[in-house]
Order: C-alpha cells, then structure tokens, then sequence
C-alpha cells in the first residue's frame, strides 16, 4: 500500500495510491483511518512530506564504502563507529517530492546529496528484539541528506550543514510492502546515474539501530529512522535535479537552486 | 502571562494562570486563542510539557565555568566554543513539572541535572538580527537538560546521554513577561542549595543565537532553545527530588527514580 500525504486546500490529508488514483481518508496511517468515497487524480495533488515526525532519527555513517571515501576526501582517519549510536535531524529541513533544495548564498561550492531509505515507525515500540524490530515498521519512504561539507567540517553541531531549511527532501510516499533485502537505491544526477548500491548493506541494520534505540526511547508512530548512505556524491549546484529511486519503494525528485 | 498545558479528560489544553486559578482557553498561544468562561483550580489540573515543538533546539556548552569544570572532571581540554552553533535534543525525552524522571537500570552513577533557561519562539522568524531577535520570543520556561556523563563521553551521539526518555523536564509553564537581564538561576537538590548563577550570562547570548540560526533556518511557533547551564552537578540518584527556579519565570521540580 502505498500512503501519500497531501495539500487539500490548506488541509494536510492523507490519501491511498493505487495507480493514479488517490483515495481520499480521514484520520491517518499511525492512528488509524477511514476510507472516503472521495477520489483525485494523483497528479491534481500537491505532495506534503509522508509525516512530519514527532522525533527525526538518522542513522549517521552507516555504509562502509562511504565512510572510507569521506575519509580519503578529508584527509582524516576512517571513522567506523563502533556501536548503532543514532543522531538527530531537523523538522524545518523538510521538503516534499518536488520541491526545491535552496542552496544559500554563502554556502561553498561542496553541497552534496545523500540518498536514504526511511524507515517510518507505525506503532509505539519500547525494547524491542532484532527478530521483533520491524513489527513496529509502517513502511519506507526515501530521503536526501543535503549536506554542505565545509559546514559540516567547520562548525561543532551538523545545524547548517545538514538542517538547513530545504535541505531534508522526503517522500514521495510511505510504501508499506517493500522488503529491505530486495531494494536497491539508484541516484541520478540531471537523468545520469551517479551511483547505485544494495540499500540494506549496511553497517548496522535497521532491526540492529531499533532493537538499541528502544531500549532508552519508545519509539512514536510517525517517527522516522534515516539509515545513511553509501558512496560519495559529486558536487550538485544551481540547476541541477536530483533523483533517489529505491528499488520497490519509489523516486524522489528534487530541484536545486542557489539563492542569490 | 503566564501560559499552561494541562490534560483536560485527554485533551492538551491551554490556559492561563491567574494566581491560583487557570482561564481555559480555546486554541493556543502560536496560532491565535479565545478564552472561555470556564476556569480551574490550579491544583486540580495535571500539567503537561508546555509545548512539543516542531524543533527542539540546544545551544550546548554556553557558560564559561560549565565548560572549565567539565574539562577538569574529564581531563580533557577545555572546549569553548568558537561561534553559536546550535545542537538538537529530542521530544520523546521531554516530561512536565512533577513527572518522574527515570534512571535506566544499566546507567552509571554519574547522571547529573543541568539547569537551563528555555526560549520559546511565538512567530516565524528569518534573518533576524541581534537587535529585533527577541521580537518573535513569546516567553520562556525552564529545562533540565538530565545527562548520563559516562555516555556522554563512550558514544559517538548524544542520543541517550541526553535522550533517554524523561531526561528533557520541561516546565512548568511559558511565562511571557520576564526579562533575561533579571533572571538567576537556584538549583535545590533535596531542598538543599546546589548552584546559583545569573542566568543571562552566557558565551553567546539568546540574541547571538536566534540571530544565527534564523539565517538558515525560518523558526516556527513553538520552537524551543535551551540555552545551556553553568556550573557543575553532583550525582543525582533514585529518590532525590530536583528544584531548578529560575526568578521570574517559576520552579521546575521532578522527581528521580532509577528503574529495577
């Protein structure tokens, strides 16, 4: 099933996708919902991002190959981290499918993107097992971790380098039937792939980041889980389109502008 | 004025405090509210967090003696910051005045409470400068910023450091009228004196952050900015009881556990 969110004349909705269709609910996915007789057309809609999350988990270095490349870029030793310890990202970063990342003025040169899976939490989990982890997954949906990489060498917290308002694309939609071990994430670059990777190679898994999380926190339906990326990204700039398909979930698309 | 949260028979509802005696309010202090007739006694009401913000902001290290003292216990380097970089904390950990707040079972003895003044944006805000900063502040309320020190040093993330649910009092309500320039901030543990500083002594003033942050980032209704603390803390252990006034404003106080 696929769950998108929507701009119903100033209204956030929900709404099931089936083909071009959107069936129109009230209530939501995490609290529950009821089907309406009322229909739209998907591309009559204006896409809001899935959820915005009562608490933006991310995963952080989570791809061997990309920690090694970021290392060799920097100069600095590989940082491997030993333990699935999850950071934070920024609600006000969010954007939707097709929204515009806005690089700003004083930003350098080296703004790049990082293709995600998403993991969005439906129920509420507290100490939770690898084997029972993904019980309380709703579904995946795909981010982009814009990051500005002199920014985030320089300053002592990620705030502008990674929460930058624009710089956390989300979506399309939450994809409730995919399966990790059967996706991989493809990104192309103004229509050239730039690169492409298994999703679930991961440092640590999804099941392995939820079973520790839970254990201090009780995880909230809505929450989401940004796993990390693998690779490195070429510089993106003024122009450029920027597209994360994952294999079973969807495409996110996201223009970049530089503000002037 | 003074602004509360409170359950009403599962509602989160809004009022403000008139001596002892809430006026209930329709709506709430962002988007726009309406009293009603209806009152309450001001000890008949459960209070909840006075606001879950879209972001929960933190400005970290921000007091000059915070920072030297924690140097010396840790025998690192003393770490002052170069500018006003903010960080993050997370809104699962966040509990009212009178809540609880949990130990977990395999946490050191070194837990320790940081008393800290809490910025409360009222409206947007972007590219604000330092001298109409305070413009889009609605009020300010007080924050307990509980660490666990040992995780603070091993892991990669603050995540349960200072995540941990019930970690983040915040309370116990907004108040719209007091200045910084006049607030010092008393810390009783059991009763008992522990600190008391000047609260608007800071490294970077509220002023310097909200100015820098809005630059990249539009500030919403109902964000918050915990500011930081000075000084040092004892441990603090199951069935002591923590105090943080701050004058002007009101006294945060909750109780601590440790979990069997």
């Amino acid at each position: 099933m696929r769950w998108i969110r929507f701009d119903n004349n100033g209204t956030p909705t929900y709404g099931i996708l089936e083909g071009d269709t959107v069936k129109v609910v009230t209530g939501d996915p995490f609290d529950g919902y009821e089907e309406t007789s009322e229909t739209r057309a998907f591309g009559d809609v204006k896409l809001l991002v899935p959820v915005v999350p009562k608490v933006f988990y991310a995963a952080g270095l989570n791809y061997v190959d990309h920690i090694m490349e970021y290392a060799a870029k920097t100069g600095r030793e590989p940082n491997i981290p030993p333990e699935a310890d999850v950071g934070y990202r920024a609600n006000n970063a969010l954007i939707a499918h097709g929204e515009t990342i806005v690089i700003p003025k004083d930003a350098t040169e080296r703004v790049e993107y990082e293709a995600e899976i998403v993991v969005v939490i439906g129920k509420k989990a507290k100490d939770l097992t690898e084997a029972n982890a993904l019980d309380c997954v709703l579904g995946y949906t795909i981010g982009n971790d814009m990051s500005e990489r002199s920014w985030q060498k320089s300053d002592r917290t990620l705030w502008r380098a990674k929460n930058t308002d624009t710089f956390k694309p989300m979506g399309p939609w939450i994809e409730t039937d995919a399966k990790l071990e059967d996706m991989e994430t493809i990104v192309r670059l103004n229509g050239e792939e730039t690169i492409r990777f298994k999703t679930n190679k991961m440092l640590f898994s999804v099941q392995t980041f939820l079973a520790r999380m839970s254990k201090y926190m009780e995880l909230q339906p809505g929450d989401v889980v940004w796993m990390g990326t693998e690779g490195s990204s070429p510089q993106v700039k003024h122009g450029d389109v920027i597209d994360i398909e994952i294999t079973g979930v969807g495409t996110l698309s996201n223009p970049v502008v530089r503000a002037s």
